[in-house]
């Protein structure tokens, strides 16, 4: 249990009420009761904040006089709550290595967590404060930074998918001679798979934040405090800058490059280099008859054109 | 080996033939020879019922005449397969914890079947009957009600994707406060993970079926007896209704409701809510150089319609 | 360290050069350095070639002019580089079962390696010299042929996704009472999921090269020296011919039948049966507000169609 007045501290937030009171958890504004401390990232849902049974509430100054019971302000509500989340946490034993690990000749580092199961193969570097989750894989030679939190069942160091061909069409691997490194603060989801690079390493830098079931694929390098959301597919050789944001389901091909600052809406095919900006690609949902209709003519469109002799010198406005 | 007359009672067919006679496996119709039980879910097949060489055969009414052989006649052929499939099906040490399973203190229900290497953390509630499959890992709280069936390398409980960007453009995890929670007859396919919720718990149904890779994320809720087929991604807090059919590969982004009944064809990019029905969206193969050309004219529609003088308002027709 | 010598023996190449120099490793043409060797896989890179440091270099017979160093000269660089690649491959221990892993009573060929934590249930057959990463579960009865390599996680032998409803719409999941049966040489990528057959087993043949995060449903057959990269979805007793390549993010569903040869372009939709030849489908990216207005359009293509008057057999062309 905290009182508000710890809580108050620990998010930088400005106490309207009872410093004393004892928070016991945290829950929605809707569902909040006595006791619990709740949220509003938005003015969209001050009638929830109206009504709230909460014993108080994270909110920004506008709407502190529409509180109706104890008030923590803050600049930046969302990012409060993602702090003070921590501290309702309850964490397993920290610190520890599983005796069920098996851990080969690796370098592991202070206060580092290896869950049940873990397999870490030679010449390894796990960073201090790591926590590794149950099932997980980390092959010969990989790196992982400081405080990074790698889920449970993810391989890092796998082979990287690169073969050649040879005249009697049998495909010939290429051993990938590189490593992983990835460095500090890089979250990682449940069952995500990391590639090791060629000849070079696999780059993921300090920040990232990749979510379940990712492919990044051999000799990848992914900048800074980019976040990748669940069941994306990165390509071989792919460059990733800084602060990318990439949607679920996502494929970006093999070779492309994304520049800083670039937004890939979910379910998008990334099939070219783009600058900063918000990019999107594929096909929006509907009834199942209509898209069938729309199909037809969509594999036309060449035809066409022709057919209406539509140039494409032709094609201005927006 | 079970006699024709034990099978009949099992799937409540009706029985024309030697009820005595011995079934040692089953076969596809085309493939079964003697000894075998097959079955023909389809007057399209009546052909291959002709000709086969099964000793007897699971078929409904209508096809009884042309049946060379015993017959089993029930009103769902598919359901009746379905379930004399499980009567062949050479099953493992079922009702005993593997020793390498490493389990915190959770409770198992009665005759749970636990497989090697299998990580359950804390407090977490297992319940009768349930088969989980080899490297499977259950973290802290989570609860999975009776009969479920969870194949190797699954991930329950991992933490949801859920992150705040500072100034600094850093991203700040949420600690994922809330649990999974299973219903009863559910099964996980392998290595689909499914994600804890952040206040409240991701929640999966009774009698609901997940294929394998499956993406569930945070604070997701599916309804009973939704089906979803591998590979696809489910974005935080969605909410599936009952009854619904997500096809392979799909995407539903975050936030998205689906209503009961509702059914996406595979590979389909969910960005709205839908009613019940059936929806698509994708775009259709074609020769590479045709997609080519009409994917030149695609990002080039709306210039289009503005040249040929096209209004939203002057479409109507089907 | 290997002499220049003994590595042109081993990829038969001409030697101009050298042969006794030693080659500590390999490295990109714009990385390497003294003692290393690199390749030039195309006469696009021939600047490269002539700054490059490196201390020898594979390239075909028609860049030996421009190399300022020892040179290998073959046919096939790419295969060449393929091949010695594995030559400067640290192998971990090989030819020895780890004993944290779990075999019921199976067939393990000889010089195989199994890796930490890795199951396998009973009657499976593993062929010689085959390679198992860790954390990898085969279920029981299915077959690994000789040579084969299985990265970390993967899962062989799950059940499929075959259920039938009852009136109450309730699922029945069928048992899948065939195996899988992978040939020789087959390249498998972390935690990739093979489903065992329904009633026959689900096939990959030799030569068969597949990438990390790959489904492959129950009931499918995969034709020899086929190549499927990350994050694919192939849908139940969909049939691959020979030789096929399949993009990363494809999905290919249920029931399709490629031909020898198919090339199918990453995160395409092949929802037919096709032919050999390149096939495509999917929307390119754009611009998020360009991608929104060509939408607005795309989804009544067909009304379009109905107020400009055009027919299908209007459209003829290109």
């Amino acid at each position: 249990m905290h009182t508000l007045g710890e809580i108050a501290t620990f998010i930088d937030a400005e106490l309207h009420g009872d410093s004393s009171l004892k928070i016991s958890s945290l829950a929605q504004c809707g569902d909040a009761g006595k006791g619990q401390l709740t949220y509003i990232a938005s003015s969209k849902y001050k009638k929830d904040l109206l009504k709230s049974a909460a014993s108080a509430v994270i909110l920004s100054k506008d709407l502190l006089a529409d509180c109706p019971t104890n008030a923590l302000v803050v600049e930046d509500v969302y990012l409060a709550f993602a702090k003070i989340s921590h501290y309702f946490k309850i964490k397993s034993a920290l610190g520890s290595v599983h005796p069920s690990a098996v851990i080969e000749t690796s370098a592991i580092g202070k206060n580092a967590t290896i869950g049940a199961n873990v397999v870490i193969g030679k010449d390894c570097k796990i960073g201090a404060d790591v926590i590794i989750g149950a099932n997980v894989t980390i092959l010969q030679g990989c790196e992982v930074g400081n405080n990074c939190i790698i889920a449970a069942g993810v391989v890092i160091g796998s082979e990287g998918f690169g073969n050649a061909l040879d005249k009697d069409k049998h495909w010939h691997s290429i051993a990938h001679l590189g490593n992983v490194v990835i460095g500090a603060d890089v979250n990682i989801g449940a069952n995500t798979v990391i590639d090791r690079g060629t000849l070079t390493d696999t780059q993921i830098a300090s920040g990232v934040h990749l979510d379940n079931l990712v492919h990044i694929a051999h000799n990848v390098v992914i900048g800074a405090d980019t976040a990748i959301a669940a069941g994306v597919t990165v390509g071989g050789s792919a460059i990733l800058g800084k602060r990318c944001q990439v949607g679920g389901g996502a494929v970006i091909a093999s070779h492309i490059h994304l520049a800083d600052d670039t937004i890939i809406t979910g379910s998008s095919t990334v099939d070219k280099h783009l600058c900063a900006g918000h990019y999107t690609g594929f096909t929006s949902i509907s009834g199942h008859s209509d898209w069938k209709r729309n199909q037809m003519w969509l594999i036309k469109l060449d035809k066409i054109a022709h057919y209406l002799n539509i140039k494409l010198k032709h094609l201005k406005g927006r």
